[in-house]
């Protein structure tokens, strides 16, 4: 077993104080997430990294693009491979994609020369991974992937290290945004899949060419990852089982959801046939199935085993901010991981102290008064309210119960909580209200 | 800053190779989480930690007390401060619980004695985790409380260090599974608090004296822990909003439902006023809310932030199984990281390798036949299926098209994946039988 290397980014003394030297990055590939990454490290003094990282190289196919964010300041290298062996780095972010060609080019380069690597691409990882995982481990150096399978949620490092003492029976999910989208906006708008996906081609959720998504190939390259770290297996892709929803019909989706059941997309890994089995595949699922009512574009991911149970995560499967956001965890993991507190603050962090809230701040409320059924006591209500300045936008009075009492709901449109304790201290001025008034305030989605 | 020291897991060699050292624990604590923890240790052959653990000694209150698990061979110790300090030991496990008296003694007496620990006590890192986090920094060890927060549920480590790139606006969640429960029950079955709380404590949802669940207590512990890690902010629990279910009727629950609303506790830390709010309260939820619809006695975490969006996990809050695999996957972190390869997995794990699915694997198959409408058609349909021994379960013909041709679905009972291909076979057959029979997996629940 190779004996792993100090953590890249190294303490140093400064004006008497240890701290972490910044962590020098080169990063390949500034399109969407390359330049939403960039993006995201310019206004890292609003995060919460161990430590400062810079970029120092960056490589794209084209220097002169049009982007976003300013690169002039970075040293430009034509070929990838060069930045990601260039002294002048210590970890290479590949965030150009593709399975094989100069990304995989780049990533062995950097590996050969020692650098860490983040990479999101999940083409090469379940394609190369294994070889990819073998020549880090030789060289003592990280490869992290966690935004190269499900975008911004958080499961690679979920399923490799928190979930490390489960056994899983089971990891499966709804990893293609693009395809639960087609199965679920068909059914709601009753159109055809062509329809569907020219809808989804316009609104930015599918490809122009969209064959890796709707082949099923795009969930079987994550589902190949997880299931690699889920089950301790080697990762072998040419095993997956795969199909996309490219042949599903309306029809299919209607008759299936007469008898009770949803079809999606579904990625899963099993430990079967004193292996894993790993599959991706149009599946039909009871309405009452954890997976049943994921609809949209997010992603989940359910992770079955003992002692735990199930644990299921849910959130934005792409992305440039979730992927930019998933390939920042990544680097932290670089510095050394004892620098931070407990909680995880460190002294460069924005700092925040734990406050009460404000009477001022705004918020809708649900009130129930109890009221006595007498002439005028709804009257006497709405008048205590309007005299807090508390407008009311719904209100509810049902009969009155066998003492005379009629319940009242209210909800307030937004409004002071120092507004509401007014109201509700007139309210109980009043001889028609019997009971305290039940004060429950209403979370905004 | 503090140097940390090196991991406490340490490499060796052994018979001309580096190993890991086994890392030796004191577990304080035998109670469910205790001996499901000692059961989760005695079969971690299965499970895929970094390298082997050993319990070395215990403590508990009672030596004698009847228990699921053998704990004579391991040494024992009256006082759990002297196991905390023991040289025999490398990292401490605290499972006494209780935010004062002999947990906060240990605690504190492993941490000055250099030793990392693990811990899913959230009344003791809630009221007194900032000044525990201090020295555990200043004596460069580790403190590790991923048990404390939502059970088997992986969110300190999510938030903590793989969401350390998104700047948080809210962390929120459903995080007591009593009070979730409670409301859940009482609006569904229509009964009162009281008996739903009887029932609660009849099935083991509520403990004898519940006043730490329902009056909101035990999940304020639970946000301050989140708040302090989502914001970076000092712990200060004094400054905590706390409002509990107990005063929640069956009535406010009704009502709001009529006008939309579900009520439910709810725990939340918002970026607001300039600090952190954090508070505990029954709040209500639009049914379209990403909360509104979690039901039982699951809890639900979700974290918002840029350049992310938000991300939700859900699971079991709580149970000895769960705790035990969230104290595991702690424990799987005090060894050097860099030791597994990238996917996780080690020499002495289970090898597994990816294989396909048998022919003889069992499910259930939802069928879609396309059938020309004549006399007897459906008859040779069911003929097919009885042929290769398909049973059916549910069926369903609808009027034909304008083709002349009725769709007809079909959900089988259970059989092996080779009888659906016999009797999609003997369909083609059919000239009944136009286009391909379209073929999914049921996916069980």
């Amino acid at each position: 077993m190779p004996v792993r290397k100090a953590p890249v980014a190294s303490i140093i003394e400064q004006g008497g104080h240890c701290v972490l030297a910044p962590l020098k990055l080169g990063i390949a590939g500034l399109g969407h997430v390359g330049c939403g990454l960039i993006e995201l490290i310019e206004r890292q003094a609003r995060l919460r990294l161990p430590g400062e990282v810079q970029v120092t190289g960056v490589s794209a196919r084209s220097r002169s693009r049009n982007r976003p964010v300013e690169i002039g300041n970075y040293e430009w290298f034509d070929d990838a491979g060069e930045l990601a062996a260039s002294e002048n780095i210590d970890a290479f972010i590949e965030l150009m994609g593709g399975s094989d060609g100069p990304a995989k080019i780049a990533v062995e380069a950097a590996l050969e020369a020692g650098k860490p690597v983040v990479t999101a691409n999940k083409a090469l990882i379940a394609e190369h991974g294994q070889a990819l995982a073998d020549l880090a481990e030789r060289k003592g150096v990280d490869l992290l992937f966690e935004a190269a399978v499900a975008g911004g949620v958080p499961v690679v490092r979920a399923l490799r290290d928190s979930l490390c003492g489960v056994e899983v029976s089971r990891v499966s999910g709804i990893l293609n945004g693009t395809c639960n989208f087609l199965t679920t906006e068909m059914l709601a708008s009753g159109r055809s899949y062509d329809e569907v996906l020219a809808q989804a081609q316009s609104l930015g959720y599918a490809e122009a060419d969209p064959t890796l998504d709707v082949s099923g190939m795009d969930a079987a390259h994550k589902v190949a990852i997880l299931s690699a770290m889920a089950f301790s297996a080697d990762l072998d892709f040419s095993k997956v089982e795969l199909e996309g929803v490219d042949g599903v019909t309306l029809l299919d989706l209607r008759l299936a959801d007469r008898l009770g059941y949803r079809i999606k997309l579904i990625a899963e890994g099993v430990a079967a046939n004193g292996g894993v089995v790993c599959r991706v595949a149009p599946m039909a699922l009871e309405f009452g199935h954890p997976l049943a009512q994921v609809n949209g574009s997010l992603n989940t991911v359910r992770i079955e085993g003992e002692p735990l149970g199930a644990v299921t995560l849910t959130g934005p499967g792409a992305g440039p901010g979730p992927t930019a956001s998933a390939v920042m965890g990544d680097i932290a993991k670089l510095f050394n991981p004892g620098v931070r507190s407990a909680f995880g603050g460190a002294k460069h962090h924005l700092s925040r102290k734990f406050v009460g809230a404000r009477k001022s701040e705004q918020a809708a409320f649900f009130l129930h008064v109890r009221l006595s059924d007498r002439s005028g006591a709804l009257a006497g209500v709405s008048e205590a309210l309007a005299e807090a300045n508390v407008s009311i936008d719904k209100l509810l009075q049902d009969s009155a119960d066998a003492e005379n009492v009629s319940p009242v709901a209210i909800v307030t449109h937004p409004c002071a909580r120092s507004g509401i304790d007014d109201a509700v201290a007139r309210l109980s001025q009043l001889d028609a209200v019997v009971d305290a008034t039940r004060v429950i305030r209403i979370e905004a989605n």
